[in-house]
């Protein structure tokens, strides 16, 4: 374990395959050429190393961005004949509006209980914004999860909330902490029963002005979204085994999702983290080691807009379980590590001591039990049962770029990610070769 | 000066007015109707404090920005079909691309140095990139005007420089700190005999982005912008006069800019300045104060994209130079102020003790000489002798945001911007009412 850390932090693999991933593939929404590519790419870099490939097929979602623009037709003060151009972009999953475009009042709430006192009189036919403000300063204390979970609320269910009371359509303030006019995607949801009405994020600056117009006089908006929904499409997971030399049924997850969002490059969501899971196998090849149980790599498909791939993966080892040792993923991108968190029985808390002690080299020696889960594709094995694992990362700047145009690679740091490699491979041939199994 | 520094660093008055100028009226282009309105509402806010309002007529350049669209086409490992979206703006006073667009390989330079060396063979027919790295080291110890300086360079000259040597369109990476996928927009020139060629400012994202894929494969863009140079239009400056009880001729000026780029709400760059400016009068005749000299706001039109307006006033008053007592302005957004910077004879500084103890209450009691200026709309002046000032500021953001999309209201501090208001009002009246003229 400690040659493996050694190396680890001198290495460039992953930064260099994260770079491969989100500059000359680019961004890989689930059902694009890219995500497709992406696919063939990493079956070939694993195959390169020697590992036994598979691609394990699943259906996708198919949702296409379109056109997206809004600009503020009426306020107070307006020079005659302008209008203000609104940054924002579609949600995932958004249906279209009209081609033409839809022009409405604007009513702008800070929550959901705030649209709830309005009421259905004050509601209907208008555009409601959303306009919940990220906590910057919880961010700032490193808790960005905590501010983003607080936020996405809007985002996932804004539309349906704004719709029971019959708004036309849905605007929420961007669920990350950027002040540059950066917009915010992700998943939307709608309910059955309830009228599915468009769905856009604005960013924290079009807020704040819609915010203080809003205060004075009447705003309205000309909305155009026409993103569509496609049939879904064939996807895969990549899945490559390392196998083990003492007990090949048993196996070590390590693990990201292919994926992406289509706004920036996948960079840090979560090209850094599939790049990662690629240098566990790559790092202990590479020093010719060869673990007792079996190192799974898994690329994800689908992490973004549906978990599919999880799912197929979920199903099809239904009666496996019991032979999957531990699932590592990681998917908070790929800043300093402070060591890793996991989720089953606390006693198991006493295995790790081995491996922190490896990792305390680099300052990655901390480890949290975290009750809910640490990931979501290892999700559905965590629920049966697997002990789950992740990177544990400082968090003050991935949620200012996640999910927007600016997750690219320039955000990947080499020494950062040569930690995290280190963190994952580390952990990962640990537990592959630790004596016992772990309580569960 | 202590009861106006009291009264001031309570006001919210600068603070409300550049909301409205930047939420209400919005970014204000030289010829734009947002323009207009703004030259309309100042002056109307001018007389409501009872000042001798005039508008100073200048014809002033009218660069319409169009579509602007810029995405890869060819790098090694695409997926087939795919394209890369490149966040990039117009430079002001750029010409058109055709409107289809033009498509070119890029040349990735990192200053005029590279491009030298590469000479004519490499550079003819393809699309210059100059990559110079804004200095954030140097921006974050305080000194980013010089930062911005070393930047600006190639968006001012990139064009002609790679013009001269045959290239048909030029990028330049943005002028700024910010790493957001923000695009930084400003002035470009041309020179005579030169070929003219479009000019883009991409993103820094989009810059490292392109660099990357420079360095192992060709890359083809295909960029399109349709900004239109209409003819000169008719604008004003605002020149509002409140005057002086014992010297009346005699004028201490307070300025700020009142156009703006486009891309943004024009708040920090200079709507702030403006407001302060309109704060002083406001400020004292709040207080019921009457100063010697008088105190002449102006709000200058056409800083950004050709200075019209100062060159209007700078020749209208080309005998009357000798009265001019002082002159103040404020485009450098309104952070924390420090104190404030003074071009002129060195001995001055003396003159400035009285003032510098009543801004201490609030950390603004520096003092310090810059030898080439404080202003530009004030430069014609200060170049013929007339002491200029301007407030110093803490310059960690300002160059994140100015000529962005970014540049909103916002980034605007109601706190800071009323310091601001106190460092401007203390220094205009405290130099209004010195016994002695300042050495000249």
């Amino acid at each position: 374990m400690q040659r493996l850390q050694q190396a680890a932090v001198k290495s460039d693999y992953a930064y260099k395959q994260t770079g491969y991933l989100s500059n000359n593939i680019g961004a890989r929404l689930s059902g694009s050429p890219q995500a497709e590519r992406s696919v063939q790419w990493v079956a070939e870099q694993m195959r390169k190393l020697g590992l036994d490939v598979r691609l394990q097929p699943c259906m996708v979602p198919h949702w296409v961005r379109g056109e997206e623009h809004g600009e503020l037709i009426e306020w107070d003060g307006m020079a005659p004949g302008t209008t203000q151009k609104v940054f924002l972009t579609a949600l995932g999953g958004s249906i279209a509006t009209p081609a033409e475009g839809m022009t409405a009042e604007i009513v702008v709430v800070k929550d959901f209980d705030e649209l709830a006192c309005l009421g259905r009189d004050k509601i209907a036919g208008k555009i409601v914004l959303f306009n919940f403000k990220f906590d910057r300063e919880l961010q700032a204390s490193g808790f960005g999860g905590a501010a983003y979970g607080q936020a996405v609320q809007y985002r996932f269910g804004g539309a349906m909330a704004a719709a029971r009371l019959g708004a036309v359509g849905v605007l929420v303030r961007s669920a990350g902490g950027s002040q540059n006019r950066l917009v915010h995607t992700g998943s939307m949801g709608y309910a059955d029963g309830v009228t599915k009405i468009p769905g856009a994020a604005v960013s924290y600056e079009d807020a704040e002005k819609i915010a203080w117009l809003a205060a004075t006089g009447k705003v309205k908006i000309k909305l155009t979204l026409t993103p569509q929904t496609l049939h879904d499409a064939p996807s895969f997971n990549v899945i490559a085994d390392l196998k083990g030399s003492e007990k090949p049924d048993e196996v070590v997850i390590v693990s990201g999702h292919l994926d992406s969002w289509d706004l920036g490059s996948g960079a840090i969501d979560d090209g850094a983290g599939v790049a990662v899971a690629m240098s566990v196998p790559a790092l202990i090849k590479q020093l010719g080691l060869k673990p007792k149980r079996t190192i799974r790599f898994i690329a994800w498909m689908n992490e973004e807009n549906g978990g599919r791939g999880s799912a197929a993966y979920a199903a099809e080892q239904e009666k496996n379980i019991g032979n999957h040792f531990a699932a590592l993923e990681s998917d908070l991108g790929a800043s300093h590590p402070l060591g890793f968190y996991f989720t089953g029985k606390p006693e198991m808390a006493a295995f790790f001591a081995p491996i922190s002690k490896v990792l305390l080299a680099q300052g990655a020696a901390q480890v949290q039990l975290q009750a809910g889960g640490v990931g979501a594709d290892i999700g559905p094995l965590t629920q049966r049962g697997v002990p789950s694992f992740a990177p544990w990362f400082n968090q003050q700047s991935y949620f200012n770029y996640h999910h927007t145009a600016a997750d690219t690679f320039d955000k990947v740091d080499p020494r950062e990610i040569a930690e995290v490699s280190s963190v994952m491979t580390v952990l990962a041939f640990g537990l592959a070769n630790l004596e016992q199994p772990l309580p569960r």
